[in-house]
């Protein structure tokens, strides 16, 4: 409790974090809005997570958070990454699904990087809305009632899910510009020198190697959810 | 030291830690070769630090490296990420320019992203080679002997330094491809979607607000280099 009334006032944008998660989905718009937060004193950002201490990721580097999911109960804006395995997995924790149902009520905005939608899906938050995530893993979403969508972010209400991994450094950027106004997000950009130049260019879907990536995904869904048999059976009644 | 001469071949591409790094300047490009190293056996990811242990960045989120600098003497790679004032003030950590000279004299590559770069000047590893940085740090590379390129990356022998922070994706995309050909860096491009759609679009270069940043840029560097007058008289010297 404070009786600070500026305090009081800022609005805290929190990043969840739970093991296993692919570090970019996190760190991508994490840079960004803490940058937001840096030019704008009504906004913070947080890390929040079951508990304190590293947690690992699909990299070598640990990661941990700066504060647990009882002291960041009622945050203005929920931002989710996902993972591979780690993130199908999740979908089965009760703690954490508890916190994002919870969190999700009463925020202003509701969003996701990559596979952290289907978490926002097992927690009953998306159904209905049109929603994104990883392109390899999008046929997932409607098992949860979901609308999937092929775009680099969705906006649907408060919902606002980014596709995989870097996709979610553009839907920050996009939220930058909604909570702050375009020229704070521009100079942020700049901040960031987010000036893209993939040496390859840009990605050509209609030669996307789906074939690659599609036993990797149905090997993990399988194995992540050999609790949750309903799941599997709605899944494979959709193919 | 093994004997099994397969882990032998291993090579490791070891990205540097200390306390207050951009977080984005270490993850992006982490993501991009943790990526190379699952796809490529022949290679692995590190993160190695002075100390093991979680460590702040410019955000809430603390990481920790997996290795210290004494368990990673001689990497085939060195990827040294950036940060405002606590890459400055690096600078001038012996312990810390010990280990890039020494870990940079065997390597193949000796890479930085953003103001990683004016560490690896401040090494004296950037004498007489083209460089970059921070578009906002750039004048600083000619205080140590480095010639300043404005670029998105710049290769100049084993020295591989990208712009600012967002900047080491695109660096990392370019290494995975001139380390494992560019079939292998084109699918880690799909695994990561990395099909950048900036809501604004691209920079203006024209339009940069640079009058925003210099102020910030120059108090950081003389509270930084405050013990090194020779680095500010140098600095004062090239205005």
């Amino acid at each position: 409790m404070t009786t600070n009334p500026q305090a009081a006032q800022v609005q805290t944008i929190a990043f969840v974090l739970y093991p296993g998660i692919t570090a970019l989905d996190l760190v991508g718009p994490l840079q960004v809005l803490a940058g937001l937060a840096q030019a704008s004193p009504g906004f913070e950002v947080a890390v929040v997570a079951e508990r304190l201490g590293p947690m690992p990721t699909d990299t070598p580097l640990a990661v941990a958070a700066d504060r647990t999911f009882e002291e960041a109960p009622h945050p203005f804006a929920l931002v989710v990454p996902g993972g591979d395995a780690p993130a199908l997995r999740a979908m089965g924790d009760p703690r954490l699904l508890d916190y994002l149902r919870g969190a999700a009520e009463g925020a202003e905005i509701v969003a996701s990087v990559c596979t952290g939608s289907l978490l926002l899906a097992a927690a009953g938050l998306l159904e209905g809305r049109r929603a994104t995530t990883h392109w390899t893993y999008r046929h997932l979403l409607g098992v949860f009632g979901a609308i999937p969508v092929a775009a680099r972010w969705v906006e649907d209400g408060p919902v606002v899910t980014a596709a995989g991994v870097s996709a979610g450094i553009d839907m920050a950027f996009h939220l930058a510009a909604r909570l702050a106004g375009a020229p704070t997000a521009r100079l942020l950009q700049y901040a960031l020198e987010y000036d893209p130049q993939p040496p390859q260019g840009g990605l050509d879907w209609d030669d996307a190697p789906g074939d690659v990536f599609a036993p990797f995904v149905d090997r993990y869904v399988r194995e992540a959810w050999s609790a949750r048999p309903e799941w599997i059976e709605r899944l494979d009644a959709r193919r």
